[in-house]
């Protein structure tokens, strides 16, 4: 069984490390240089509106999966009709305008922070007066970890908006002062879903900086509720991960994701079937693993470059994920895993380990 | 960081997945037609003499090990001297011949079962004298698995024997009455030894069938001593395994593994870092992982071919490694782990699984 994933970065390479084990064989398509999930499967290197490309990439596998919501929905359609694609068309085609994926969620009742399309001046007038100062001016299409956001303190600032809105349909989204912010990584199989446990992240920059898996957490539930609504709706099958700010005892969702997820990297060693598994299982119609998990976990990005391999590896109960990438400044090109039944063995670990970075 | 193996086999194949998350690649080079470890890196397929291929192998990688005891003491003397090979040819070259282990256990102090070297007929009859029948007669080397084995029951199996001491050097060894056969996985780094649970091992056909680990079995201190004996003595790096027969409180060494072997599987997901990780870490100067267990676990192997995957992926708690190899009758294709804190489950879990099989 050979699955094809559009994309070749780490996503598509820890997919592939999962999968190998399971007996599956890989090809990954991807228009980037450097693709760190090579070593591990056949690369078709092209753009990702290579007809002829794509045709032959199809032709090699038996399903197609993607690692990334910005595959244009071009590709799909150029993909032979009878090769499977999961997740669903529809969950992309939402997921990449920010306004059809805040109208989905009103839709179907889940709360959001307050938005508006912008396209003029007029509109930057209105979202104002509804939403207040501050808020966030983001594009409508192809942002990701922090790119592609403005936030607009005072009038002074539209100014800067305008060149975004000019270049790129955009929406203003009101500013939400939340207590913290989590997602829920859910998997759909054919006939099942399943949760791991709520993650608290913590972003810097943007960029999501740490995952702490939160088992029991009082307001799981109610993310739980919402991830079923919207996987009925996108008649999905895979990992599905949602973004929310918590305010109070209500969540506020903030984005889905149609692919399995950094926050949801713990899971390698922190749960019994980590996610990349189960996207496995799910897209292939196998049943799903168990989700439980092993305790306490913590996942840190390494942007820009790894700190000291040696050390990182003297530190108990630390499993290192080396993308083997080349570093650049801000680039995730690791992350690391701390597990363990104890808390206070878990804190340890982490105290060794934010002494070295 | 390129690590070159010799052989390209199953274990090769679980040496890779382990280190492509800490930001390793491989070579692999093996003289078969069907490698299952060709996926994970690049194959250089030849045989083991050719020193030219051996050259282009070792020129690509930045250290070697061996996934097989049986690579010829040639092959490495073909490699260029500037190559590290862990773990030590020293500890091929004993394992090599089962004289010379079994001498070397003698040497050690290391209880083993009585054996006697047979060359012709008249070390038979001494054989039957010393050891008493049953006795066994083994090739000194190349066997594996139960292969190259005879068990001399009365003097008229002696014809048999001789066939067998006529082609190729021969050992007589006593047969053992042993309450269980274990196993020590011990892995060895720079200035460091860490040591598995005890396995206890049920083999069938000769064949390494199921795998339990037994923390604190009452025996493992015994078994550790005499590990730490053997590796000391072999200036060994690495991952090093002894099997033994238990006759009361005493131990028989059997036979040394100079490799991650069968009986430690179960460490994949059972323990916080894996004997393949750990392998891979002591050859190459790194510190150890954990070697601490993860409750219950229990391995077994799948011969000929898997059992039915959808079957297989719905049991609880079970995890599949299947090493996408052509079935044939009584090869290893695959293993299974199934690993839980409580023994409940995992019995629930092999239940399930003894049903299927």
């Amino acid at each position: 069984m050979i699955v094809g994933v559009l994309g070749a970065g780490q996503l598509a390479r820890m997919i592939a490390l999962a999968g190998l084990p399971m007996g599956l064989n890989f090809c990954f398509y991807d228009s980037a240089d450097e693709c760190c999930a090579e070593p591990l499967g056949k690369l078709f290197r092209g753009s990702f509106d290579d007809e002829n490309l794509l045709k032959q990439f199809a032709d090699e596998v038996d399903i197609i999966t993607y690692e990334f919501e910005n595959v244009p929905l071009k590709t799909i359609d150029l993909l032979p009709k009878d090769k499977v694609v999961y997740p669903s068309v529809k969950a992309l085609d939402y997921t990449q305008d920010r306004l059809k994926e805040k109208n989905l969620f009103k839709e179907l009742g889940l709360p959001t922070p307050g938005f508006k399309e912008i396209n003029n001046f007029e509109d930057l007038q209105n979202a104002k007066k509804e939403l207040g100062f501050p808020f966030v001016i983001k594009t409508r299409s192809g942002g990701y970890d922090g790119k592609g956001q403005l936030v607009l303190k005072q009038e002074s600032d539209f100014e800067k908006a305008q060149a975004l809105y000019e270049a790129v349909p955009c929406i203003a989204e009101e500013w939400v002062k939340f207590e913290r912010e989590v997602s829920l990584i859910s998997v759909c199989g054919k006939d099942d879903i399943r949760f791991y446990d709520l993650n608290e992240n913590e972003h810097r920059n943007g960029v999501l900086y740490l995952t702490q898996n939160k088992e029991n957490d009082p307001i799981q539930d109610q993310a739980i509720q919402w991830a079923k609504k919207l996987a009925k709706k996108l008649d999905y099958r895979g990992v599905l991960t949602i973004e929310f700010f918590q305010c109070g005892n209500t969540l506020l969702a903030n984005e889905y994701a149609p692919r399995v997820h950094n926050s949801g990297h713990w899971t390698i060693e922190g749960a019994t079937s980590s996610q990349f598994e189960n996207h496995l299982r799910a897209i292939l119609d196998k049943p799903l693993g168990s989700t439980k998990s092993h305790g306490y976990s913590k996942m840190y990005n390494c942007l820009g470059s790894l700190p000291n391999k040696e050390s990182l590896l003297s530190i108990e109960d630390l499993h290192v994920h080396d993308y083997d990438k080349t570093p650049r400044e801000g680039r995730k090109v690791g992350h690391i895993n701390i597990t363990h039944s104890s808390l206070d063995s878990v804190k340890k670990s982490e105290s060794d380990f934010l002494n070295l970075v």
